[in-house]
């Protein structure tokens, strides 16, 4: 059996002591380079590669600091801070030994507390009742997920009409599935297509800046999600002057809020 | 007439380039070590002062890597990558050599295009009609703002039970009053008690460990707000194993969206 595309796009082989080389990946393309979701997933895997790692993800942090050309990178993880029970790490992409990406990452050994889920999930329609996206798929990475948009799909007509809002909610999972980890988890924090084309629809450029992530479950959490669909929900909260905010959330199909996300994005017009 | 405060806490020394002296103010001490909002505004303050800068902040994610302790830091920020139009930047805090706090920056010169605000200000009382808040200032830096509380002030019972909301609105500034700019912004992005002593009034021990601020306004905006008043609203969206995470907004007295932050806090029980 061949490997899930998404394992084999985010293979990295050991360079020296905390640097790793790998590639970008045909199957996730984007209009230009490739999908920022699987970047960051690379990223991501440069510290938990790492030997000198301290528990699971918690947060992390990265900045698209130039357009990723296709072909080769290199990446650099460094813990900059161990603690007793967490631990600070820098990581930077680079191509040409200049940096494409820089980014922050705190992981912990996480302890069973009190808990809650204060952003409930919307009650929508269950996945099976919720038709796949269909129309053109015009960049690749897109094939790699099954969406089933319950609210604010891409719109078909850009007419350029202030909608009003920027909501979009819709069921996803991998394609062909894959049990979810922090890796795909993060890839999907950045599926929701550009916030302004929902809010009014115009086909204007846009490119991502800067990408947090909030992991709200531990490994075994998402494990037992496995191949199961997770309902993401995305909105922005301010347009202005060249950049909007994202602000998003990813459910397991049980309702447990598994990740947090909020994004800078750049826009022309 | 002296300085303000706060303009004093965040003074800076340059020490060669792209090098900081800096020290922790007790005017705005916290229960241990300096109020984490002035911590991530003298790191701003590194990147601001830096002769290389290009643009406006936008976006800037500080780690809290270890508890700085009272007395002097260095500051050193590096312009990771430098584009036609905007600029990634990376930030450390070092005390005894070692990072005690980790960050990127992201800088543009913004341009003017087609705007909104979609996050609306929730509608709440004026200021002036609503009381200043009383009690105990346990710790210095809140007597350096003025608080007034609309819903969710600090807790006077701690009962220990499950109020089913981390829901905080007040209205800020400093005090004495100081006209906004990018650093005071910054300190206030952080200027929210502990969600978790909102939702369940227990005086668990909380620190900061990652905070992101986006800049939706420009320095001429922030200006024109002046020594005004902010709305400041703050939600928890989970609380799980020993973190939970704070989304927060912060809007000018017209309904001008200014920042918004998130953060994930470390809480122990």
């Amino acid at each position: 059996m061949s490997p899930h595309p998404f394992d084999s796009a985010i293979a990295l082989a050991e360079a020296g002591e905390g640097r790793w080389q790998g590639q970008t990946s045909s199957a996730y393309a984007n209009m230009v380079g490739p999908f920022g979701g699987v970047t960051a997933a690379q990223a991501l895997g440069a510290v938990l590669r790492h030997p000198a790692l301290l528990g699971e993800p918690v947060a992390m942090t990265v900045n698209f600091a130039s357009a990723v050309a296709d072909g080769p990178f290199e990446l650099v993880a460094t813990p900059a801070r161990t603690n007793r029970s967490t631990q600070h790490w820098t990581v930077q992409m680079l191509q040409d030994g200049q940096p494409v990406l820089t980014g922050t990452v705190f992981t912990a050994l996480r302890r069973d507390t009190w808990g809650a889920v204060e952003h409930a999930v919307p009650p929508v329609a269950r996945p099976a009742d919720v038709p796949l996206a269909q129309g053109p798929k015009r960049v690749e990475w897109v094939k790699r997920y099954e969406m089933r948009f319950v609210e604010g799909a891409l719109p078909d007509d850009w007419h350029g009409q202030d909608s009003g809002t920027s909501l979009s909610r819709l069921w996803i999972r991998d394609h062909p599935p894959r049990p979810l980890d922090f890796a795909s988890l993060t890839a999907m924090a950045d599926v929701f297509f550009p916030r302004i084309w929902r809010r009014r629809p115009v086909f204007v450029p846009i490119g991502t800046v800067t990408m947090t992530v909030y992991f709200h479950a531990g490994a075994a959490q998402l494990a037992q999600v496995g191949e199961g669909y997770l309902l993401g929900q995305a909105q922005a909260q301010a347009f202005r002057d060249g950049y909007f905010d994202q602000t998003a959330q990813l459910w397991s199909e049980a309702g447990d809020l598994l990740a947090t996300t909020h994004q800078v994005v750049y826009y022309k017009e």
